[in-house]
Order: structure tokens, then C-alpha cells, then sequence
């Protein structure tokens, strides 16, 4: 499947809001995108494992989309619907991969990097002659028949509502509100850098689409497990700080996550509460899996390190100022040698200025 | 001075964002305050204590805007600017309150409920023959000659910015930015119930003014002093659920608060932790003052409490879903006086339903 790209100038031109992310648009277009998949019959929608709200917000709304335009939609991510993630309009729509290989017509990837973070089981079962994919990280490695990444939009659910605002697709309040929890939740509640002029004209048509703010907001923010709690003040009493303060590191055993019976959803979030402090320049948050490897999570500030790239060392990666990897050893051994690590390049960086 | 209201509906079919704050203007007018402005040589901005990111925003932008426009300019404020906000553009224009009386052609009083919570000392020195006031809360007492009041607007910032845009008076990026710190902060990152496509509309054309969010949100949310993050930990762990897990409370006294080397600007935000549990409708903050008084802070979700009403009972203020009062008494009698009558409270509205 080819996917032209010469009527990009042509699309650019034709847009009612300018461009929607205040750049070029690279690879292809939604448009072309839209056009790939009109023909497809049964088309399945795929997001990364261990999914955020990016994730989960922009393939339900992709979901409705394309079912409202009269295909058959499967959704399926390798780790289902979180269950903090279970207020979100048409949650039962995603579902996991069947037990059988099954066959589409196309398969929508959103918000993923490589192919490897859809997941095993995933990529086992789902077959078609076509992959596309709409995606935001800087990392994308163009891993299907047409691409659009948008590097600079801070949320795949702000491509999305784009493309669906400029080509007049219809939104409607359920889509409206996954678009919008995509979008809060990847900018960090609109506060990252990415998050420009743009997004907030999107997200006021989104609200005038349908999103009641106040009640999403409770959801998404106010809605946190007891255990959230618990396991939050154990992250605080276990923090440590090391190179001269500017590096904020915490940690969480499997033993400890047992006790205080955490799920891997509940982590999320308390890497930046270390990263909030003034004199911190990389926070960083160890968890120690199931598999018994250790999951770090790493945030940065500043442009002081990039978090990408320390995190494709340990065959990691994410964006410059949010990233993570899973690193095989014990969770003191890689603790330590991570912190060593970090400690060395970020006194590489902050002389070279 | 009398506030020609009769040209509400002339002001209103001339806007260029439709109604800026999505309901019928209350009071005065943004034009009318700027007109009766417009006589005043010297005039003084002043906002309440114990001064929020709102309050500043508004006071700062406001000074830029009347100094724009050849007026001799005052701001002061009763405790002077919180270390916390030094970063906000313009900062230095912010004063305390003289020594002596002063006397200015008019004061404009920005996003203060009663004229008390301006301070005893600002009152004493500061004198004008017009008080005019910008503000959005809904217990606004109306104590000024003119009063532009907006209970729906999420923030005094908003009702600024939306006057600005209004009546073509140009926002600089000093303007813009502090503007957005008021609307940023005092919705809670864009998340309480009152943040409104139109507050979305209105901030995308503060970033286009030249706001630069990622900079901004790194001061405002992730340049917290290391004792912050202290006080968090001794918070979260000294948190006590009551009524069933529905309330979270938390206390600081004042030897802890010492021994912490907390600044009172330094509490905030600790309640909103409390809130975001699922299970608690209403979260309480205990803080032990200087003068031996004990300040409370109320959250409430889900209309299952009216925080200001029920901090009116102990003279004290607010809105709906969050408002505080400054109580006599030790702090542990006054804590379990609160606890028990929050329980009361919230056992009489949640069996009334």
C-alpha cells in the first residue's frame, strides 16, 4: 500500500485552523491515513501496552470514529483497561487480544513507538495486509505502510482531534471526552512543553463538543484508589537524593508492592512529585516487575538530560523529558548503577555549558 | 461615582468573544470599571492576603495594563509577594503597604470577597475617594462603588484577560504570562468545574500573546523548595481518615512547622492530595498559625458539602468545593470541633438524598 504524499501542501492549504500542531506535517497526512482505511471492512485499533490515557483516550475515540463511518472496529491492547481507566465513555469497546489469530482488513496503531510495545500476545494474533499508524513520539520507527507522526504534538489525541476538526469529521461527546483525557493526561494536565496555543484552541472545541471538565477532571485527578495513597507516602518516605541534590530517586519491590497491594497502573505519577522539587534536575523511579526485572522512570528538566536517550542505553526510549526502559538485575544492583550512571552524564552536560 | 449599568446589553452585542464568561455580566462591566478608571491620575491595585497565584497574576497584569496606559501606579499587598512567585514578570511592582496614609485618585481591588481580607495595615494607609473591584468569587460582598463580579469565572485572571480582549487592549507577554499563572493556578491546572471552553479560548490567545507554557508550568509546579516536599511527607504521613474513609484530614503545628522551616505560603496545595482519594468527599487541613489561631482548610467533591457555607459558620469564606476559616482554640480542640461537625454535615446531606 502507498501512501502519497504530494497533496500535502494542498491539505496544509485547505485546513480551516492552519496547521494543527504549528509545524510540518511529516511522513503522511491524516487524510491520507483516513483515505487508507476507508476501504477497509473490519479494521482492529491497536495502542502500546501497559496503556495511559493517550493510549486508551485516543483508541476509543478512534474506535467511534470509524465505527460511526460504518466499519466493523475490534480494539485491543495486550494489557486490556486499566481499571482506573474504567470511567472512560465506551470502555468496553477495548478489549485483549483473542486466544486465535484473527484477520483485518487494516490495523490503526496509535501512540506507539516500535512495534515491540504493542506486545507479544498482540502482535501474535492480529493479522492484515495493511498497518498504519498516527503517533506523537519522536522515537516512532516507522514501522508501518503509512505513517503520520507529529513529533511536536504533545498528545496523539490532539492529532487526532485535528484531523477529525479538519476534515469535519463529527465528534461527539464520548469522543470529545477520550480526546480530551488523551490530551490532559499526556501534557501532564496541560502543563508540558509541548502543550502550545493549539492545544487549547482544540481542547475549548472539544469542551464545546460535549466535555464536562469538572467531572473529567474529578476522574481522572480525584478518583485515586486508597493504595494510591498508601503506596504515594511510601514513595516520599523512601526517596533519596544524590548528586548534590539534583538527582530525587525512589524505589518499589515486588515485596512492598504485594503489602500494599499496588497494581502497575497505581505507579504512575509519583516520579513527579520528585521531579516538582526546585534543586532536582532528574527524578527517577525504580520499580522491580513481576518478570523480576526493573522498570525505570525517568523524568528530567531543564534539557539538562536527555531522558530518551539515556533510556535507549538499556534498550529503553520515550521522549526527551519523559522515559523509561526495563532493565534486567536486582533492584539495588541496577539502582545503583543507573544513579552512578545518570550522576556521570548529567556532570558531562551541566560543564559543557 | 455612579456605574452606568444601563449599556450591559450594548457591551455584550459588541463582544467579540461572544459573552466572555458564558452568562449574564453581574454588576458593573469591565468598559464601566475601565471608564471610571480612566479620570484617575494615581491609582492603587491591591488584591486580598496571604496572596495566591490569582490574586498576583491579576494585580501584576492590571498595574502593566493601567501603567500602559499613563496612570501613576501602586500595587501593594498586605503580605507583600510570596518568594514562591518571584519569577512572575513585573514582580518588583508589587509593594507593602506605606508606613504612612497615602492617597490615590482610585483604588482597584482585585479578585477580594470583603473588604477585610485585604489586610488591617493596607486599610489604614490607603485612601481614595473611588474603590472599584474585579473579582469572581460568589460570597463578594460588594463593599466598592463599582463591582464587575462573575461568580462563573474561574479566576479574577480570566475576567481580566476576557476585558482586555473585550475592549482591544494589547497584551503584552508580561501581561500574558501572569494572566496565565492567575487562570493556571486558580483552576487547579485547568481542572476545576469552572474552567470553561471560553477559559481555553482564552488562554490559547495568552500563549499567542507570548506566553511560553513549559517555562511558565516549570516555575509555577516544578521549582517547589526542598522543604515543600518535607512538609508533603510529614503531611501524607500524618493524614487520618474519618466518617467511613469520606473525610481526610492532616495538621501542621507550629513547633513542626518550625522545625520544618515552612513558610506559610508553603501549605498549599497539600489539601488537593487528600482530595484526590476516591473514597473522601471532604478534605481538612489543620495549620497552627504564628498568632496561636488555627487555620482550616475545607476541599469538598460532589456538592456532598458546601465548603464556604460551612466555613462562614466560623467567619470564614470561600467557594462551593473550596474555602477555609481562621479558628481560636488549640489546635487538636479545634480539629476534632471541625471533624465532628464535618461529619454531622455530610451524614445530614448524604442520608437527605
Amino acid at each position: 500500500m502507498h501512501c502519497n504524499t504530494n497533496d500535502l501542501t494542498l491539505l496544509k492549504d485547505s485546513l480551516s485552523i492552519s496547521d494543527p500542531m504549528g509545524d510540518l506535517l511529516e511522513g503522511n497526512s491524516f487524510s491520507e491515513i483516513h483515505e487508507a482505511l476507508a476501504k477497509a471492512s473490519r479494521i482492529l485499533i491497536v495502542s502500546h501496552a501497559r496503556p495511559d490515557g493517550d493510549a486508551l483516550g485516543s483508541t476509543l475515540a478512534a474506535a467511534m470514529w470509524l465505527q460511526n463511518e460504518g466499519h466493523v472496529i475490534t480494539a485491543w491492547n495486550e494489557d486490556g483497561l486499566p481499571e482506573k481507566f474504567s470511567y472512560l465513555p465506551g470502555a468496553s469497546l477495548l478489549g485483549k487480544p483473542t486466544e486465535q489469530v484473527e484477520y483485518f482488513d487494516a490495523v490503526l496503531v496509535l501512540d506507539t513507538a516500535s512495534k515491540n510495545r504493542l506486545g507479544e500476545t498482540l502482535l501474535a494474533r492480529a493479522r492484515a495486509p495493511l498497518w498504519v499508524a498516527i503517533d506523537h513520539h519522536v522515537s516512532n520507527e516507522q514501522f508501518t505502510e503509512c505513517n503520520w507522526i507529529e513529533p511536536r504534538a504533545p498528545a496523539t489525541g490532539q492529532m487526532l482531534a485535528a484531523g477529525f476538526l479538519m476534515q469535519g469529521i463529527p465528534i461527539t461527546p464520548e469522543m470529545a471526552t477520550n480526546l480530551y483525557v488523551a490530551i490532559a493526561t499526556d501534557t501532564g494536565s496541560f502543563q508540558y512543553h509541548k502543550t502550545s496555543a493549539q492545544t487549547f484552541e482544540i481542547v475549548a472545541k472539544l469542551i464545546r463538543a460535549g466535555v464536562n471538565v469538572g467531572q473529567i477532571s474529578q476522574e481522572i485527578y480525584a478518583s485515586q484508589p486508597r493504595r494510591r495513597f498508601e503506596l504515594f507516602k511510601h514513595a516520599l518516605v523512601h526517596t533519596q537524593f544524590s548528586a548534590d541534590n539534583r538527582i530525587a530517586s525512589t524505589s518499589l519491590s515486588r515485596t512492598q508492592a504485594i503489602a500494599l497491594g499496588i497494581s502497575p497502573e497505581d505507579t504512575e505519577g509519583i516520579i513527579d512529585t520528585l521531579r516538582s522539587i526546585k534543586e532536582v534536575l532528574v527524578a527517577a523511579f525504580f520499580e522491580e516487575l513481576p518478570d523480576g526485572r526493573i522498570r525505570l522512570s525517568l523524568r528530567s528538566k531543564n534539557h539538562s538530560l536527555d531522558a530518551s536517550a539515556f533510556c535507549q542505553y538499556y534498550g529503553g526510549g520515550g521522549h526527551d523529558m519523559a522515559a523509561g526502559a526495563s532493565i534486567a538485575g536486582s533492584l539495588e544492583f541496577v539502582q545503583t548503577n543507573v544513579l552512578e550512571r545518570l550522576a556521570k552524564v548529567l556532570n558531562i552536560t551541566l560543564t559543557s555549558y
